[in-house]
């Protein structure tokens, strides 16, 4: 009476009793299509959508997002009228399937599953079988002349009502089982008998009521609607809200509720169930790919007791079937547009559809089936570009694991640089080089690396590290290389001393094998097989497509002339990032630099620095080559010294030794040039403004370099830039110093190139001042790495301790080392370019730090309008993609 | 003829032909005044303001600024027109002084200065006797009976213009006049007699030629001629560039030129020369103060052979002149209305006066001149607050230097924090705690200070440290205790081993006496006699009408009762920042604090936290006992965990003895807190959201002491400042955690107090964000030492390195840790405010960096509308000043 007096006072929440709240499809006819997944969810969108293409689809109704919502603001009760349009449709899905709810004559029994407009696997689970009672059950024996059927589908369906919409836990009712098994020496749940199983329902309800302090219901409209309650509560669920604020999913009104008529693949040998895919999802291949079981349920797919058996041989058991699905594959390729990942079940001899979906797959056949799909007209260009999510082509750059290994993990650190590698464990770089020259693989694990490991790096197929996160030293070298690496694994303890290091309970020691994930992080113990790269002349027409929308350039990160080869075959449109001080390391060269850092004055500088003018001079004539016709950006030393010098007391007597002076000298030295933050210290152009000869021997072997090789007939663009600056004075200090030297390296060549001279904009105070430097600087580089630490206040070589925290507390939504912070970052981003162009029209600006190669990043580098990206000679076919799929989301 | 041509075409140039490039002064009436510094520069202006007055001052004229700028723009070449007004200017002054420029019969000397707008101590000398030769050195022998003096005259001109003018080294001269007084085996200049001298000018011509290769000009015109180009010309020596660039001085033309005629002070018994101040500049006093000496030339004062009478035996000496000097000074100090320093010659009995200006006085004088003058009538209050020097009063807050004291420097460092202080060297902080118990007065020196030092740092009467900058450790601390402190002085070289170190040659060791002045870094050996701060009534006067016209608060930065009581007494209204980790470090405290750092769970530690909530509570209830009324600022814990641990091994054995725990536990613990950069690493609300209990607890010590001290009647308004954050997500997770605790708190206590939460703005990315901030946060405390750090990307530790040569090479105009970078960093301060009071009107902003006591910061933070600035308590009357000031700045 109180409800009826309400509703017509006509509150406004009353005059939804008008409202559409439950949509049915079943007999050719849905109420619904794919168009409403706001309001039905994608499960119940598609079913609708299937049953309008005359696709089998076992009859039912879905009840909207909406009145998840309406159930929510009226504090968990019912939409008004939602209780009637559920019966009315419960009506209509009688009379169309001529059967009937909690009739023990031709039981009609239903499942219910959730369905949100997101794929949100955080959410509620499925309850089948929906409708049985300890009457119904009679019935569905007779119906189906199969006892034990009919009671193991009890069994099932009062674990997953009690689990699932009752919480009881879980391992009770597997306890039951468990037990009863031993009891009768048998294994698996199949040995069971029906007179078994009716036992077990026995004391299932038992438990049921234990738990609840309520008797199991055996009214099927009570099981339903508290079924669909559980459904509703499941959408703010405390997993449920985190998946949402992890994955960013906002906006959405709730979830809804798909109510389905049960249909039976292990009711006999005309019965059966199986899985599809329009196309192989491993190989891409333009060919009907499946499993299937006869007489079986989906859960014993699962199970893996029965092995199934390859789609094709339907075609031999059922071929009428089998071609009834070819067609139903074809249908919903071509309306989809994409390749299908399909559910079916045949009940009886008769098909039923449960599931369509656009079906996940391997990188290379993602490649294959768009590529594909364009050549066969399905698809445009632009749509196969925006189908290859740009992170997935690692899986075609790199080594991975062959799937079908097993593999035993001993700890997770960063996937800080993406491969499979397998190898004996060494514990030093020098180790690694002696090693890898014997002919061993082996894999370098050390607590951090250095400049000075670059060698031992180069030398192992992985490298395994302690400390550090993704923009670590060893996380943006192996990049770099190309090279596997897991950064930052704070499980594993590592005792140089020993030559060995704990994971868990795991010791290992050196020699022995372990094996890398760098595209998940995971670290396994022993030998695990790897598959090459694999490129395919599809992934070159993909890449040509995406060239021709992209506008960003691609240009990569290299050192070396070897890296820049290697990024100039991935499609590199020059260097964005020359680091030199790499190529202080090697060799005589690191002894050179140790002798200008422990000058005391600066004729002594000046004569170690004139030792490292003709190999700096060497190294850029032969990158000039490797991009003959491209630019090539080269920044000026960045380093504090004091990453030059060894630390450790054997490495200076030995430096002592070498360099001829009292290791008292070394010491001393190494002493005063120890920082308390390296970080923002004496780095950077800081130096060149302090030993000016230094930048100026730079400057006088690129220009030389570029001079010589112009007359050999190559084309070069050096762009020369210095780092870290932070006030106008300081570049416009340095610039003048440099043009001094390049003018006269032109009068002795008696030749002139064109260059420009520019700066990185990576200490937050160059961005707001971008309008003064670009008074000087022609170009401007974001070093983003920088520029996000200076900005959070985040140190990437110490933040790894507290950053985990902050993306799991939903602090940050994604680590800001790997994907620009478009908020904070990306403000001093968007402010340098616009003062910068307000200067200078003209002005060059791109990337280059590690974020030039994510794809996010990628997209709003292309919004602020940048010239280019910078990245990793690996990642450079992603940013390609990228940036392409940057240009075609913004048209659309 | 070719000139004639040239002016007759009607060129630009030849148009300022009519241009007047010379103004006269001379005879009661001058053609300039004192408004026209800009074009007569600062002496000419006052010359002629002098002669309006009907002062008597020695005719002359002055060549204008512009003269100057044009001789630039003609290629360093006279202004057409000039020669012909400074030769028409010149016969002027021979008609007005009845003599004759080159004559040997009376004739005219003159004396050339420069003298811009701005004071430039930089550029060119002083020529005087400016008109001698052979020829009128004989006449000027005639007319003054005086051979010696005449011969004297003209050996002087010579080695100034020879020095000045033609740039020969001055040493030449030197040696020559040395050479002789050895001959003689005479000690003085004075005891060489005509003849001598006479031949010292002839062997003064001989270097002048030998160094020029010309014969020394015997024609006055050219000799005028030629020192007027050299005036001009230094406007652009390096010397004088590099003073301008450092002095920020800009906008000038020139300098002009001033010609006068030359009066003697040595020319008998009835001439003399002295220098006067209106008032005593060391007291302030209003009495005519200061010194002369009969027969006598400036330089001789200077020389110090004779001793100068005090100005009141004048009175004695030649009463009318002392009463005609009185009239002059009464007027002049009218007519400026401030304290005049004068310089005046008597002539053969009559008086000149020849400079005044406005009078350098301590700090002590200044306020009472200031007081004095405005209870005169003379200024008003708003003049009074203006013409303090904000950090003059540093000399009254702190001991000083007798002036009178010999001092040996020995090394210099930053003026990290104002003072003298001088005591027995020690080389920790035990050592200071110890001998300062037994009554020796002790300078601390270490390397750098850490928190543990900070008991060590209390019993010294000074600190010096090798490393660190204006903002170091030390620094800051030193500062808050209002101690002396000499930090990062380089040129100290410690050995803690042998407990000695160097300075230089000298070589200091334990117990030896030092002496340093904090206000300008100089480190003196052995015992230098100090003056005690000395407050006056004045001082409390000057204070109250600043702070009747001052629109900031201002608060103090203060972690002790002790602070907070003497930063009350200073004027502070409330605290701005009360940093809770120095809490941490005393007695049983630090015990604690390892224990929860030691701690491997979170019961664990709040088993730690419990022990120190009643000792947190307890200082919290003092602190707010000390500042009833006001409000009172508290950080919660912001430094990195590491800081509270040893990281000497036997001081981690003491740990681990004391804690009963294996030592290597506790290096193993230490080991994982290391961080690459601290800076940026887990501090601030990092650690909060890390381990909550720890803000918890920091939380309800807060709030309990604010209940409790409440019921005692004492007026509470605690505001709980997050430090460090970076996004609102941190904010508002920390946030809604201690609503919580207070919310108990209140519960429990029965009672409730009013609070605020707000966070430090510190980060640059806060900045950026700080809008979003708002929504949360009650206010914001800019945190300028680390936004400083971050946006230029500068560690205050390590930036000592390369921040003098930036300041030097200009590239900074000051340090940006003791004066807000206004253009960057104060970008983001404005950025901050703006969007932060876009969202929350009547959001409190303050400061609470160091800058908070820095004057021109202070005049910032008014501009871009800050609540209020806070700063160390001996600072407090400098802001409150300074805070005034910027106030009346802008009304002007």
């Amino acid at each position: 009476m109180a409800t009826m007096t309400k509703s017509k006072l006509g509150s406004k929440k009353s005059k939804s009793v008008s409202k559409r709240w439950v949509y049915f499809f079943g007999n050719g006819k849905a109420e619904g299509n794919a168009k409403m997944k706001q309001l039905l969810g994608g499960k119940g969108a598609n079913l609708a959508e299937m049953t309008n293409l005359g696709i089998p689809v076992p009859a039912g109704f879905t009840i909207t997002t909406e009145a998840c919502a309406e159930f929510y603001n009226r504090g968990k009760k019912w939409p008004v009228g939602l209780d009637a349009q559920v019966e009315a449709n419960l009506k209509k899905l009688e009379t169309t399937m001529g059967l009937k709810f909690g009739s023990r004559d031709n039981p009609l029994l239903v499942s219910v599953r959730s369905g949100a407009a997101a794929s949100m696997p955080g959410m509620m689970d499925t309850v089948l079988n929906l409708g049985l009672n300890s009457d119904v059950v009679q019935g569905l024996i007779i119906k189906t002349e199969n006892e034990r059927f009919a009671w193991d589908a009890y069994r099932r369906f009062i674990q997953m009502f009690g689990d699932v919409v009752m919480e009881v836990p879980r391992e009770h009712f597997e306890h039951v089982l468990d037990k009863k098994k031993q009891q009768l020496g048998v294994k698996n749940d199949v040995d069971l008998n029906a007179n078994d199983l009716k036992d077990v329902v026995r004391q299932y309800k038992k438990i049921y009521q234990d738990h609840t302090s309520e008797e199991f219901p055996s009214d099927p409209m009570v099981q339903l609607s508290k079924t669909i309650d559980a459904v509703f509560n499941s959408w703010n669920n405390p997993r449920a809200n985190k998946y949402r604020e992890l994955n960013d999913i906002r906006g959405l009104l709730g979830t809804a509720v798909n109510v389905q008529t049960m249909v039976f693949g292990n009711m006999g040998d005309t019965s059966g169930t199986g899985v599809c895919f329009s196309r192989n999802p491993s190989t891409g291949v333009n060919h009907f790919y499946g499993e299937f079981l006869m007489n079986a349920q989906g859960e014993d797919v699962v199970a893996g007791i029965r092995t199934p058996q390859p789609l094709d041989e339907l075609k031999k058991v059922m071929p009428e079937i089998y071609q009834q699905l070819c067609k139903i594959r074809e249908k919903l390729e071509n309306h989809y547009c994409d390749m299908q990942d399909m559910e079916f079940t045949i009940q009886q001899g008769k098909l039923y559809l449960l599931q369509t979906r656009n079906g996940k797959r391997t990188a290379h056949a993602a490649v294959k089936i768009a590529v594909d799909m364009v050549k066969e007209k399905m698809i445009s260009k632009d749509k196969a570009i925006l189908r290859i999510a740009p992170n997935d082509l690692n899986q075609l750059l790199h080594p991975t694991f062959d799937p079908k290994e097993k593999k035993q993990a001993i700890a997770k650190g960063l996937p800080a640089s993406p491969g499979a590698a397998t190898g004996k464990v060494v514990f030093n770089a020098d180790d690694a080089e002696s090693w890898a020259k014997n002919g061993e693989k082996v894999i370098l694990v050390r607590i951090e690396t250095s400049p000075e490991d670059i060698g031992g790096m180069h030398a192992a197929q992985g490298i395994l590290t302690a400390r550090g996160g993704m923009t670590s030293h060893a996380a943006v070298v192996a990049r770099g290389m190309g090279k596997c690496c897991v950064a930052g694994c704070e499980g594993v303890h590592i005792d140089y001393n020993k030559k060995e290091f704990t994971a868990g309970n795991t010791m290992v020691r050196e020699g022995d094998y372990i094996s890398l994930n760098g595209s998940t992080g995971e670290v396994y113990l022993g030998q695990v097989k790897t598959i090459d790269a694999q490129f395919s002349g599809d992934f070159s027409i993909l890449m040509k497509w995406a060239d021709s929308v992209r506008k960003l350039n691609i240009r990569t990160n290299a050192d070396t002339p070897l890296d820049s080869q290697i990024a100039r075959k991935f499609g590199a449109e020059g260097i964005g990032l020359c680091r030199t001080e790499h190529m202080f390391f090697e060799g005589d060269r690191i002894v050179a630099m140790r002798e200008m850092i422990l000058a005391d004055n600066k004729e002594q500088r000046e004569k170690a620095l004139a030792k490292l003018l003709p190999i700096q001079r060497d190294d850029f004539e032969k990158i000039f080559t490797a991009m003959n016709g491209l630019p090539v950006t080269i920044r000026l030393l960045d380093p504090p010294l004091h990453e030059f010098v060894p630390h450790e007391a054997a490495n200076q007597e030995e430096m002592a030794k070498a360099m001829n002076v009292p290791v008292e000298l070394i010491r001393r030295k190494v002493a005063s040039l120890h920082e308390f933050n390296p970080m923002l210290g004496h780095r950077g152009c800081r130096l060149g403004v302090t030993y000016p000869e230094m930048y100026n021997m730079q400057s006088r072997a690129i220009i030389e370099a570029a001079c010589n090789m112009k007359r050999k007939g190559i084309k070069v663009y050096p762009e020369i830039m210095i780092p870290l600056v932070g006030t106008l004075k300081e570049f416009s200090l340095l610039k003048s110093q440099m043009l001094q030297v390049i003018e006269k390296v032109f009068q002795e060549k008696k030749t002139k190139v064109d260059y420009k001279i520019g700066t990185m904009i990576e200490i937050p105070r160059a961005a707001l001042v971008a309008g003064r430097i670009a008074e000087e600087a022609e170009f401007f580089s974001f070093g983003t790495n920088d520029l996000t630490q200076m900005t959070f206040g985040y140190s990437r070589d110490d933040a790894g301790v507290f950053l985990k925290d902050y993306i799991e507390q939903g602090i940050l939504e994604k680590d800001p080392f790997t994907t620009v912070d478009q908020e904070g970052v990306g403000a001093l981003i968007r402010m340098g370019i616009t003062e910068g162009r307000k200067t200078r029209k003209d002005l060059k600006v791109g990337i280059c730090g590690e974020h030039g190669g994510d794809p996010a990043s990628v997209e709003f580098c292309h919004s602020v309008g940048m010239n280019y990206v910078s990245c990793s000679p690996f990642r450079v076919p992603i940013a390609r993609l990228a940036a392409a799929q940057a240009v075609l989301k913004r048209k659309a």
